[in-house]
């Protein structure tokens, strides 16, 4: 399969190299990390075992890359303005796009940009960061649930599907992707949002009994309103319990928005605070503890001009 | 009046030196600045003028400074185990204790140590903050409402009012100290709570629509719990607005939980939020973010052995 990279950073890159490792024809969209791969290649740390990929197709724009069969988007969310750009040179009539992006909106937004019915959606349940240029660290977990953002009836989830557990990816389709996203926020709204406020991973979060209920907590309000969503399934209250003891395992994993503030990026708080917010206010749910953190999160990168 | 000053920090500095310049004996248990007032005297940088006091009695012990007529106490509530050693040497059968601290909880622990019938309570409405050794800054306000733990009938609590007025201090009396403590809260919860857990002074915080939201939210719930303490009367949720206009006032002004978080000292969690909530949580009432605020100021000072 012929699959373009879009955004490589900790999750692009990981997912990449297994693919290419797998037999896949790779490219990646590369910014950070151009100069260092192409010269030195691509060496991926992982607990399930290191390898090294020598020679990788690295480009800086989407041009050089052409029509592939599969679009694989790992760009942040807040950099979406530049998605029908970086992709359009990529896509003709058969392409697929799986956005591998955190939290809502993105399916929507390429959908709109492309046509529904090329669009799929993915969750990721990884621990990855970059390290130096041209290194990345699978640090635990790595499984991924794709579904399609409109049900086609066409082969091409199954065979993606396939072609990742060919590669060693643990991939499992699902037909409510909708749920999987909600699922998804159970993890990202606290973590990501506590971590990137108090700076801290998610192991010292974990560990002090009244902060562990509080991101029970978050986690409850993001559940009560996933299922005013008209989701295939209610999501019950113990798959928090199931997200708590899977963190657990995780050690001093630092979220990707905290590694984006202490880097000093932007934060990705449109698609994982912001559109479930309000997809819930639509539905009469107001998520109070998540409300709070989102204005504590946008305050805090707002820069003192006093 | 022969007055002891215990906690000089930003308030006890400022009340202390009107006090003496208003004519009263007034004596400073001092520790940072010992050496500095004792050599240059104190100064006070005020908007209602600066002024200087060349010789202040400023004491290493209580043990020195002997019984006194009044004791104001403006200690950090994080102190308040040395409360028993540092006023039992000021005290005769006569003694007045008026603590001027934050939060809840304050009165109730010197009527345990010295009998209530002693005891009186202040909230300060005043925005000081210490500077160089040997100087204090007034930035702003000033009022204090001072009322009795247990109603007593004798004249203790008109005589240092009318003492304070003289000395150019703004006081006045409540029947009801546990309202006038509630209504300093509406204040203080917000207001320290935020800026300390932002590192961002208030003005900041109020010219942000979401976040000027977020600290009327917190001040609503404050007043809900408030409402259930059996006060003489309830507080107006208005009363949330008048502390918003009350505040824009102080332009870029540090709480001093701010500014206790910036020099790397405890917070007063327990008199400003911790007892508060224990309060209402009495009376039924949840302050759902008043708690996540707490605990989210309990976790950014807990520090990471990981």
């Amino acid at each position: 399969m012929k699959i373009a990279i879009i955004g490589s950073g900790a999750l692009g890159l990981y997912y990449g190299a297994l693919l290419q490792r797998g037999g896949h024809e790779v490219h990646f969209l590369l910014r950070r990390d151009y100069d260092a791969i192409m010269s030195r290649g691509l060496t991926v740390h992982s607990i399930n075992g290191d390898f090294y990929l020598p020679s990788v197709a690295g480009h800086k724009t989407s041009a050089t890359i052409g029509p592939v069969e599969l679009v694989i988007v790992g760009l942040k969310t807040f950099a979406n303005k530049q998605l029908y750009n970086l992709i359009k040179p990529l896509i003709n009539e058969d392409t697929g796009i799986l956005t591998l992006q955190n939290g809502l909106g993105n399916e929507e937004l390429l959908a709109e940009l492309f046509g529904a019915g090329r669009i799929l959606g993915g969750v990721a349940f990884l621990c990855s960061n970059r390290g130096e240029p041209g290194h990345v660290h699978h640090l635990s977990a790595g499984r991924i649930i794709v579904g399609e953002y409109l049900k086609s009836g066409n082969k091409r989830l199954e065979l993606i599907a396939s072609n990742f557990n060919s590669a060693g990816i643990d991939c499992s389709t699902t037909d409510d992707l909708k749920k999987a996203r909600w699922e998804k926020l159970v993890w990202n709204i606290p973590f990501n949002g506590l971590c990137a406020l108090l700076l801290q991973p998610v192991d010292q979060l974990l560990r002090v009994p009244d902060c562990r209920k509080l991101v029970r907590d978050l986690m409850l309000e993001v559940i009560a309103a996933a299922n005013t969503q008209n989701l295939s399934q209610d999501i019950p209250e113990k798959y928090a319990d199931s997200m708590l003891e899977f963190t657990d395992g995780m050690g001093l994993y630092k979220p990707s928005m905290q590694i984006d503030r202490e880097e000093g990026r932007e934060l990705e708080l449109q698609a994982i605070f912001r559109i479930p917010l309000l997809y819930g206010r639509e539905q009469g749910v107001s998520m109070l503890r998540v409300e709070m953190l989102a204005v504590l999160l946008e305050q805090c990168i707002c820069t003192a001009p006093s």
